[in-house]
């Protein structure tokens, strides 16, 4: 039992510059474009045909000459979308023609259908039209060799439509991260066993697991490792053999089973060990092998709030995504905080949209074991170290951490 | 091609209220902890135990009776967490303690280990401590008898966590809805061949593959249907029979081959035909063989606008959540808009936060068919009927519709 960690304590600013600065994004991969969906692309898209590729009509009518359109025309025939007959206007004749149907050469114009009237094979026109009119012109939407989207920007459903509308079945993208996840600690039981005296259930790996998920990234979970250095090592080689980050939970304290940070000097490169945060305080960043490792602490409150703060973040680097961070917002506080003066602190709160933009209400006792301040939270207030009381009407800052409702993840 | 249509033109509230009233969230089932991430809970959860289950260690340190903390203290060995020791402490003496570790029977406090020296296997205190001081009392967490969490939660990483520390490794949660996709269009060919004269690849399949996964449901796709009254019927039985909610996409128009009203008259239940919006106009929404089926437009975008208003809120509602709609923020207009006030209009948006409030600029031209004016839209700016025009500096209302940046799904 150490008096005294060896690692400074740094500022979770410093932190993250530690973290930013050792990560690049992941090895871009050529995927197929229906396994796309939330990566981000590694290439310049680029239109190789116009989208319309035809001039299209834009409305259920009559294709017409602009110049022509006041006596009644004879109709010739019917182009509907995707049938193109051979049909020519010329002047005193029309075609009846479909929406997205393509405009037949002659015509320059389309009459919608209820400014018409049909009977015997003549059509009447109820009004003029000017040319173009109701005529959606060849790459309107895309012209060919337009770039259509760029490195970095993250793939949804209209991305998708767009690359599957220009014919991209598969693209350069970064991969999905795979994330090995450790939890540690002997006295830890597995969740379907009752916890005996001092001992409790390892939520950490369901919560780890999905909270990987959440962010869009694949778990790779090596399972619970009781507090033995040499099952620890073999552990962590399986871990970093198998994923592009790993995380363990727990060992990382000061305590003389906590067997992670001297592991992980084993292999040389820990960045960091200690944080001024709460909760947090001893977050270890660390590269094995060349695959970056993050040392959580084991309190459940405390694995998640550095994996919101810190972990996910990272994630989003290696997946080549250019906003890393939550959004960030002020909040007014609507009761009283005290605090801890002596680390900065995330405190779980709910924000709800106020009258002054949002009001922040803490979720009740926010010890690092409680798992429930963090259950239906949606904001994680950051309080500054070095202040100790928050009056009620105080306006602090914020992170958004998405609850499930409006982030939906498989 | 009719000039009118004979379904009545409805505003978009009353098109929520007939989806909304003919839903019910989907017969709950029981599935496995880890699979339960983005679902939401279908019962109460009761804890069986206090978390924790003993008094535990907030601190590494030393267990001491508090009343007794002030001359040199006998240590009579040492409490690691998860290895209980059948240790007593009685005046005079103290044991070595862990975090997380049980506190020995006799001990009242934990005095953490910078407040103590040792030598010669005695302990002295710096300080001294209250009864109670960093000790964690049973149940501070979770009391036993507790609801810990009720229906209609929807399931995160913090959530899920709890649920495991509570042994809970299967519940009762509304399932994942299963989303049939069928696409309709004789003018549509397969993305990976190239389209002749009047033809289009067929982009709606991966948006709305895409939108559906985004959503957290699992599309079944059904495949690309021509326009052909029997393949329709029969890819419509297929798809019923299959999912829970249908869509397709084309044919809801009133050109001659726009099958699928008809269609789903046949089967009995057409709830709506026509909705006062644009892109929209011709949203259908029917029952058929008792699975709600929604027919949305063909134009790329109308597919996915109605998607986001109507379809991803509906199947919220089967997914048991509560919260169905994207938040909706006041904007003001970076520019002076346009648009043809006859129908209420969705229009594509980026919304940035200004000095006050959301900041909005629309994404170029807004025509049905441009599938670029979704791309990197994070808002749907809705404009109200009876209005042409909008000037800069006016304050708009707007839906979020979350970027893949923010939201980012599997």
């Amino acid at each position: 039992m150490e008096r005294e960690s060896r690692y400074p304590m740094i500022d979770w600013r410093e932190a993250w510059r530690r973290i930013e600065a050792e990560l690049r994004p992941l090895r871009p991969a050529t995927v197929g474009l229906n396994d796309t969906l939330g990566l981000t692309l590694a290439q310049d898209v680029v239109a190789g045909e116009d989208i319309p590729a035809f001039r299209a009509s834009a409305m259920d009518g009559y294709a017409v000459i602009a110049a022509d359109s006041t006596g009644p025309l004879r109709v010739l025939g019917q182009q509907d979308a995707g049938h193109s007959l051979p049909l020519v206007v010329t002047p005193g004749t029309a075609v009846r023609i479909m929406t997205g149907a393509a405009v037949p050469t002659g015509a320059d114009a389309v009459v919608p259908v209820e400014h018409t009237r049909e009977a015997d094979g003549m059509v009447t026109l109820q009004a003029s039209v000017q040319p173009g009119a109701s005529v959606r012109p060849a790459g309107q939407d895309v012209a060919r060799g337009d770039v259509i989207l760029s490195p970095g920007t993250p793939l949804g459903a209209a991305e998708i439509g767009l690359l599957a509308a220009v014919g991209q079945t598969s693209l350069l993208v970064h991969p999905q991260p795979r994330v090995a996840i450790i939890t540690t600690g002997d006295e830890i039981v597995p969740v379907d066993q009752p916890p005996g005296p001092g001992q409790l259930r390892n939520s950490n790996q369901y919560a780890l697991c999905a909270a990987v998920r959440a962010a869009g990234c694949e778990p790779v979970l090596i399972g619970h490792i009781a507090d033995d250095e040499a099952a620890l090592r073999e552990a962590i080689e399986r871990a970093v053999a198998s994923a592009d980050l790993v995380l363990s939970s727990g060992g990382v304290s000061m305590g003389a089973r906590d067997l992670i940070k001297p592991l992980l000097e084993e292999w040389g490169s820990v960045h960091f060990g200690r944080v001024a945060i709460k909760p947090g305080k001893p977050l270890t960043f660390a590269h094995v092998r060349g695959v970056p490792y993050f040392g959580l602490p084991g309190f459940p409150v405390s694995s998640l709030v550095t994996f919101e703060v810190f972990v996910r973040p990272a994630l989003r680097l290696l997946g080549g995504f250019r906003a890393l961070h939550r959004p960030r917002v002020t909040a007014t506080l609507a009761h009283p905080i005290r605090h801890a003066p002596d680390r900065l602190e995330f405190q779980r709160a709910m924000l709800s949209p106020g009258d002054d933009g949002w009001l922040a209400t803490v979720t009740g006792d926010q010890v690092s074991g409680r798992l429930k301040s963090l259950v239906g939270a949606n904001g994680l207030l950051i309080l500054p170290e070095g202040i100790a009381q928050f009056a009620r009407g105080e306006r602090v800052q914020a992170l958004c951490i998405t609850h499930p409702e409006v982030e939906r993840a498989l």
